[in-house]
């Protein structure tokens, strides 16, 4: 990309920011009852805060997300943010309209506080001494954040996977704070086959040789592991439907098979592809202890069993949006979340689209989530004023 | 057990016995045009052949089984052959009045010719020497065992999974020999998704350190990369609906989370304990290859992309069944093959088997899969006399 090309709805060249909290003695208590600090999160910003603060948008990304969720962080960048499709000018999140926050997780690896940052009290990288951290960690962090950039009140919280798990924990833990959360693709807990791919992704980490206990920030680092993760991720990510149509069972080079162990199948090189770009930008530790966070969220256990407790003291309005080839987050977790809101009497809009991309949509260029999204800020921001 | 506590309906202790052919000059000559001589084959029988040779059934078994489908090899076994349930006096494949004849595939680590076995070329073990094997390959080797046993017509030959895909292989490639075929949760060819998952538990087994190449029997084996590469399969072999039943969120030795990566969740001590108990039993190199011959098998393929037309020259009829709840050898998949079998006229029943198990169904103590067959295979008996 040159600079000359941004296109005219991007949010274009955009800095990554971080803040810096949680200084010791008042460093941030962790749910695991252990304490962090100093705390750094990495974000973004786009658009404009208005006179009464009424336009600020908290965006919360997923399990491999940044802060980088729009725009372009240098000319050179051949792709925008994460969730560019949907962050801009004229956009679902109208940044000629919001202010869009986006904010990184602690426990991450693009800016904020997590396991490959230097531990200050052995001047060397935390590694598997990082403290556990949970999505309620997370969200708390964010609070740091939130306030520091002047905002006691959020027109919405919004994210897709674990971004929308962000949201539902903000409208529990903070709900003066959240008027709504658009939650996409997401669940109140992960469901067993969820933890049990998670758990074999972090297998694959830990049984590489260079993992060495987490310790391998001066030498050869885990890439065989976390590819392999990543690998495992993505079938999950995409319906079979979409595999089969983007792929089936053809070959990548050649017409007859190799007959040998080469990557000839093209969903095999789809997967080995993704692996391999994966690990330029993710470091292994973060993948252990980000789908550990995701593995214990659990809004239900949080309340004696029940997600209606749960919701009982939530003020915000709700867009709830599932994918109906989504396996990994299936509609009915979006559904139960409905129910449990509805049952407390909560403003919900649910909306399942029709799609064959599985778990990913929500990360994609898709006209009815866009629309959805859009009327309902819409609606949100008309009653803030 | 005890050899006193053999059940009355079990076929008893049975011994595992061996068939050696294709001795050089007269080698096997594999689908990928290299050969592969001696063969061996191991394999058990049980019941009596008749005295018109017109009882005999061949049981075929998936990816990780062996020729010990029913009885105890010795009075110390705990647990008896992988279909039992199935095979025994007054089961589905009942042996007052069928002799089965239960077979290994080449490729496998169970008593036939495999990568673990010596290369009388090198006079060490094949590792990756091994030739690629294919469905056929492992139908073709059969074959000389079906003919040594002298038997030239099989009232029915079956199996699941990648039985079922040598059970349709030999339909096709030896009409003349099969009067009937049962499949279960089978596939004429493996998806897109299927192929990717056979392909990162093939990653994990290449990644694991002591992999070495294939070249791994005279020192420590990949037995990280095997288990791991077992947990993966069995997430597919599990529906998400029985994982949540059996094992939801629960954890397995405490109330509240341990905050550590330790295996806590139950769904992750029952894949860990599936891992351990799989690297004992079975060779690393064999999972390459057999996974390998799984994916291959595509008989769309082999007739120019028509199904219909793969099963032009069959003459069997056929006993197809499928479980509701198989996301790795959908219904749809089964569906294909009853389609194409009946275009070309052939007798077919098809029964989808609602089940919340997956595709582990077939292996399961199922009434209604065992009523299926034995009703399928009584009318086939009677035809046949």
């Amino acid at each position: 990309m040159n600079s000359l090309n941004i296109p005219a709805d991007s949010v274009g060249l955009v800095e990554t920011r971080t803040f810096t909290f949680a200084h010791p003695p008042r460093e941030l208590r962790l749910v695991s009852g252990k304490t962090l600090g100093p705390v750094t999160l990495s974000y973004e910003t786009y658009g404009e805060l208005n006179a009464d603060c009424s336009n600020a948008i908290l965006v919360l990304h997923a399990l491999s997300g940044s802060a980088h969720a729009a725009g372009f962080n240098s000319p050179e960048d051949q792709y925008p943010g994460w969730w560019d499709y949907y962050i801009g000018p004229g956009k679902a999140f109208d940044t000629n309209k919001y202010f869009v926050i986006s904010s990184n997780v602690v426990g991450g690896c693009t800016g904020s506080t997590g396991p490959a940052s230097i531990n200050p009290e052995t001047g060397r990288e935390y590694g598997l001494e990082f403290p556990i951290v949970t999505i309620q960690d997370m969200v708390n962090a964010q609070w740091h954040l939130v306030r520091h950039l002047g905002i006691r009140r959020l027109l919405a919280v919004t994210g897709g996977s674990m971004g929308g798990m962000q949201a539902l924990q903000w409208a529990i833990s903070y709900p003066e704070m959240v008027q709504s959360v658009i939650a996409l693709a997401s669940s109140s807990s992960l469901s067993a086959q969820g933890i049990a791919f998670n758990e074999v992704a972090r297998q694959a980490i830990f049984r590489d040789p260079h993992f060495n206990g987490g310790n391998y920030y001066h030498g050869q680092k885990p890439d065989d592991g976390l590819s392999l993760a990543r690998m495992i991720g993505h079938i999950t990510y995409l319906s079979d439907k979409l595999m089969h149509e983007r792929f089936g069972r053809r070959l990548k080079n050649q017409e007859l098979p190799a007959f040998n162990f080469s990557s000839e199948f093209m969903v095999e090189t789809y997967l080995h592809h993704q692996g391999i770009k994966f690990v330029n930008r993710f470091d292994a530790n973060s993948y252990l202890y980000i789908t550990k966070a995701i593995d214990y969220f659990d809004l239900k256990a949080d309340y004696n069993g029940s997600l209606v407790s749960a919701f009982e003291n939530v003020v915000s309005d709700f867009l709830i949006i599932s994918f109906t080839s989504d396996w990994l987050y299936p509609s009915e977790q979006s559904v139960e979340i409905v129910k449990a809101l509805r049952t407390n009497g909560k403003n919900v809009v649910y909306t399942e689209i029709e799609s064959d991309f599985g778990h990913d949509t929500f990360l994609l260029d898709d006209e009815r989530t866009q629309r959805n999204i859009h009327n309902f800020l819409r609606s949100e921001f008309e009653k803030a004023r």
